[in-house]
C-alpha cells in the first residue's frame, strides 16, 4: 500500500497520543487552578490561568498539523484513519476546555470582588468529576479502552444533575437576598462551564468508541439504522 | 495517484458541501424558531424546536461518514484534504448549534412561565447577527471565499459586546426587582447561547481560511511562527 514508502506510522501515532495527553494534562491543570482560586479565594491563581493559554494554543495548532501530515503522508485506513479523525476532534475539544478554564477564571475574578455567598455548594465536586471524566476519556483514547469510555458517558448524568441542583440552590439565595445576586450569577456560570467540560469529555469518549468499534454512539445512532 | 481508480472526488465534494449547507440551514432555522418563540411568546414553536433535532443528528452522522469514506477512498491531498478536514470540524460545529437551539428553546419555555421582563433588550438583534454569521461562514466555505470568512470573524466582537451589554442591563433589573430574577436569568442564558452560536460561526470561518490558504489564523498563529 501507499504506506510502504513512509514507515513509522505507529511511531507517529504514539507521538500524537503523547501530545494529546500533554494537552489534556494542561487543560485539566487549568481547570483545577481556576477552581482552586475560587475555593482558596486566591486571585494570583486566577492571573496564572488567564495568562497561561499560550501552551495549549500552541499544542492545538501543532496537533492539527500532525494529524494533517499523517493523513497526507500515510493515507491510513480503517482503525488508523479513525484514530486520526478522532485526534482532530479530541484536539478541538481540549482546546475548548482550555477556553472554558479561562471563562471560569474570569467568573472567579468577578466573584472574588463581591461579598461571599455562604458556600460553594457542589461546585468543587463538579470540578472533580469533570476533571476525572476528562482524564478517563483521554486514557480511554490512548488505551483504546471502550469500557472506560463508556464509564465516562455514564458520569455525564451525574454532572448534569449537580448543575441543576446548584442552579436551584443559588436561585433560592438570590430570591432571598439581593446582595447575593451578582456572586450567585458567577457561580451559576462557573457550574455551567464545568458541565460543558464534562460535555467535551463525553465527546471524546464517543470518539473513542467510534475509533475502536466503528460504531457511532452519538444520538443513539444504533436506533437510526 | 491513488485517486485514478476512484474518480468523482470533486462530485462527492459538491455533495458534501450541499449536505453541510442543508445542515446549516436546519440549524439556523431552529435558532430562528427558538428566538421567534421568545419574541412572539409562542410555546408551540418551542415544542417544534425541542421535538425536531432528529434531522440534524442524522445529517451529523451522515456527513461524518461521507468525510470518512472520502478520505479512505480518495486519499486527497493539499486543498482537497483540507476541505475534508474542515468539513469534519464544520459538521461538529453545526451539530452544536443545533444543541444550542434546544438550550435556547428550553430557556424560552421557562421564561414564558414567568412574569414578563419589560423588554428583550438586544436579544433579537444578537440572534439576527448570530444567524447571519452562520450563513456567511457556510457560504464562505462553499465558495472558498476568504473575504467573507474574514467578515464573519470581524462580527464576533459585535456579538460579544452585545452579550456584555445585555448582561449589564438584566443585572440592573434583577437588583431592582426580585420578581425579574428568574426570567432575567433565562434571558442571560439565552444571550450566552447566542454568543456561542457566533463562536461556532467563527470556528467555521477560521476553518475556511485554513482550507483556502493553509494559514492557521486561530490563536493569532502568525505570531507564533
Amino acid at each position: 500500500m501507499a504506506t510502504s514508502s513512509v514507515p513509522h506510522f505507529q511511531e507517529e501515532l504514539e507521538q500524537l497520543k503523547a501530545r494529546l495527553l500533554e494537552m489534556g494534562g494542561l487543560a485539566e491543570d487549568r481547570v483545577r487552578s481556576a477552581v482552586k482560586a475560587l475555593v482558596d479565594r486566591d486571585a494570583s491563581l486566577v492571573d496564572a490561568v488567564l495568562a497561561g493559554d499560550q501552551p495549549i494554543n500552541q499544542l492545538h495548532i501543532e496537533i492539527d498539523g500532525r494529524c494533517f501530515r499523517m493523513l497526507a503522508l500515510h493515507q491510513p485506513m480503517a482503525v488508523d484513519l479513525r484514530a486520526i479523525m478522532s485526534a482532530v476532534k479530541i484536539n478541538t475539544d481540549l482546546e475548548r476546555v482550555g477556553d472554558l478554564a479561562i471563562n471560569i477564571a474570569e467568573a472567579v475574578l468577578r466573584y472574588l470582588g463581591h461579598a461571599l455567598v455562604k458556600e460553594l455548594i457542589d461546585i468543587p465536586r463538579m470540578s472533580d468529576i469533570a476533571q476525572a471524566m476528562l482524564r478517563d476519556a483521554l486514557d480511554a483514547y490512548v488505551r483504546r479502552d471502550m469500557m472506560l469510555a463508556q464509564a465516562v458517558l455514564d458520569q455525564d448524568d451525574t454532572l448534569d444533575a449537580l448543575k441543576t441542583e446548584v442552579f436551584r440552590e443559588l436561585l433560592t439565595y438570590m430570591l432571598r437576598d439581593a446582595q447575593t445576586i451578582e456572586p450567585a450569577l458567577d457561580l451559576i456560570l462557573i457550574s455551567r462551564h464545568l458541565e460543558r467540560i464534562g460535555d467535551h469529555a463525553t465527546n471524546i469518549a464517543e470518539d473513542v468508541i467510534f475509533m475502536v468499534s466503528a460504531r457511532d454512539v452519538r444520538h443513539h445512532a444504533s436506533d437510526l439504522k
